[in-house]
C-alpha cells in the first residue's frame, strides 16, 4: 500500500494559540522551518485577526511574507471575517481558512455571532475567494458534539458541508473540537458527508480529548479521507476540559501512518527531534503518546540489542 | 448496537508484576474488590509461580480463597508449568493461563527455554486442563513483533494458535508485547487466524507503547473480536521501552466501547473514582488517554454550564 496522506500541521496557529505564550515573528519562523525540514508540505501558518484580541498571532502580515519553501509548502491563514481574508491576500496568502461551528450557541458563545450570520460570513469569504483564485478552506466545528448543545445531528453537518462546498470551498475539514467522536460515529458521518461531495475533499481534525483521536484516524483511513489536521507534539490542549489532551500529536498520526504502509513525505527522525526546539520555544513540555518511544528509537544509542522496533 | 464485548482486567497480576512495590494479599484483594465493584467480570488475578522469582504474586493460594464474588467474575491464574497448573488448581482455579512467546529467542531470554520446549509445556497444561474440565487460555507473546527478532510472520502466530486450540484452550490471546501493531496488521492476522478457530474464541492484549492501541482495538473488533485485556489506569510499563506506555488502560478501552454502542458492564464512574484508591495502593499515578476528561465528566462539579460530554 502506498497511498499518500497528507498532515496538515496546525501547531503554528492552533497551537499556539492556546498556548498562553507568544512567540515573536521570528521565532514562529524557527518553529515553521524546523517543521518545514521535516518534510511537513501543509501548514496552518498564522490567523488573520486584531493583535489586541490574539496577540500569539500579531504580525501576520510581516510572517507571511517571510515563510520558507512556499512553491513545495501549502501555507493556510485563519480568517474571521472579509478584512482578515482582505489583509491576508493582500500578504501573499494563497489558502485560507473559515471556521463555521455548526451549532448556534457555540457561535454566539465563541464569536458573538448567531449560526446563522457565521454562515453567511464564511459562505461570502469561500466565495470571495473562488472568484479570486484562492484556495478556501471551511472548518465544520463541533461537528460531532457541542460542549452546549450537545450530540449534533449528521444531518446538520451534512448540510453545511453542502453549503460551503456549493459556496466554492476546496475542502471541508470536519473538526471534532471536543474530542467527543468516536469510530463509528466517524462513519456514520463520512458516510453521510460522501453522498454531497467527494471524500478527497474532506480533511478531519481530531482531538485526542477522550483518548480516541487515533482510532478516528483509522475509521476516517476506512472511509477513504487521506488529510488530517495535527499538532506538533500534541501542542494545544482542550479548553473546555482543562488537563485534558487537544490536539492529536503529529508524531502520533505520522507513526500510524507510515507504519499502516501510507506515505506521508514526513521523516520521523526529524519529526522526533523537532519537539525537542518547540519545546524550547514554547517553553513547555510537548509529546503524544508514542513520543517516548520513538525518542528510544530515533534520538537514543541503543546498546542492549533489544529494541522495540 | 448492542453486542456485549468483555474486559478481561489484568491490572493485579500483569500491571502489578510491572511495578517495583510489592503488595500485600490484602492489598491484593483490595484491589481486586474495588474492580469487581466496578462492574468488572474478567480479572487475571494472580500468578502461580515462586515467591522468590515474582515477589509481587506470593501468596497466591491465600489469595485465592479469598476472591470476591467468584459466583459472577471469571477469574484467570497465570501459570508457567505444570507444578504452577496443579497448585493454582488445588488453589480453587477454575481459569488459567499460559504465555507462549511465538519466537526462539523470546522465551530463551525471559525463560531460558527453547520456542519448542516452551510450546511443549503450554500444550501439555492446556491439554490437563482439558482434561480436568478447567478453562485453559494461551497467550500468544510477541505476536506482531519480537524485541529481539524482529517482525513475527502471521503464519508462525496462527500455526501456534491452531497448536494450542487443538491442545484443548479455551481461548487464544494474541498479544502484543511490545506494543508493535498497528490497525493494518491487526486486520491481517486475525483475518488469517479466524481460518483456524473461530474468533469468538479469540481475545487480544494490545500495548499502547506506540499510542495505537485503541485503533488497534477498533479494528480487532471490525473483525469480530469481542474480549481485550486492559489494566486499570494503564498500570504496567513497556520493559523494553522504559518510560513508554504498556498495558492499554482499562477506562480508555471502556469509554471507547460505551460511548460506540457497545455494552461492558462495567460503571464509568466507578472506574474513574477506583484508579485514585488504587493510585494509593500501588503509590504511583495512574491514568490513561482519557483520565483527566472521565475525572471531570464524573468526579467534579461542573459549574460553568459547558462541559465536554
Amino acid at each position: 500500500m502506498s497511498e499518500w496522506v497528507t498532515i496538515n500541521e496546525v501547531g503554528p496557529r492552533d497551537g499556539l494559540q492556546s498556548l498562553g505564550k507568544v512567540l515573536t515573528v521570528e521565532q514562529r519562523l524557527q518553529l515553521i522551518q524546523g517543521l518545514v525540514d521535516c518534510g511537513i508540505a501543509a501548514i496552518e501558518s498564522t490567523s488573520f485577526v486584531s493583535a489586541k484580541a490574539v496577540p500569539q498571532m500579531a504580525g501576520a502580515t510581516e510572517l507571511y511574507r517571510q515563510l520558507p519553501n512556499v512553491a513545495n509548502v501549502r501555507y493556510a491563514a485563519l480568517v474571521p471575517n472579509l478584512r482578515g481574508y482582505n489583509d491576508a491576500v493582500a500578504a501573499g496568502a494563497r489558502t485560507v481558512n473559515v471556521v463555521l461551528s455548526v451549532t448556534d450557541t457555540m457561535n454566539l458563545k465563541n464569536i458573538n455571532m448567531s449560526l446563522e450570520q457565521t454562515a453567511q460570513v464564511c459562505s461570502d469569504i469561500m466565495k470571495q475567494a473562488k472568484a479570486d483564485g484562492v484556495n478556501g478552506q471551511a472548518y465544520l466545528a463541533v461537528a460531532f458534539e457541542c460542549p452546549f448543545e450537545g450530540a449534533v445531528s449528521t444531518d446538520v453537518v451534512t448540510e453545511f458541508a453542502k453549503q460551503m462546498y456549493s459556496a466554492g470551498a476546496q475542502k471541508i475539514i470536519i473538526a471534532d473540537t471536543i474530542g467527543a467522536a468516536n469510530p463509528a460515529r466517524v462513519i456514520t458521518l463520512l458516510t453521510q458527508i460522501a453522498k454531497v461531495l467527494p471524500l478527497s475533499q474532506v480533511a478531519c481534525h481530531f482531538h485526542d480529548t477522550r483518548g480516541m483521536a487515533l482510532a478516528n484516524v483509522y475509521a476516517a483511513l476506512q472511509c477513504g479521507v487521506r488529510e488530517f489536521d495535527t499538532a506538533i507534539g500534541g501542542m494545544g490542549g482542550c479548553p473546555f476540559s482543562p488537563g485534558a489532551s487537544g490536539n492529536m500529536a503529529t508524531e502520533d498520526a505520522v507513526l500510524m501512518l507510515e507504519q499502516m504502509g501510507y506515505k506521508t513525505g514526513i521523516s520521523l527522525h526529524e519529526l522526533t527531534a523537532v519537539i525537542g526546539t518547540v519545546e524550547g520555544l514554547v517553553e513547555r513540555k510537548l509529546g503524544g503518546h508514542s513520543y517516548n518511544w520513538l525518542k528510544r528509537q530515533y534520538l537514543q544509542n541503543n546498546e542492549q540489542g533489544a529494541h522495540c522496533g
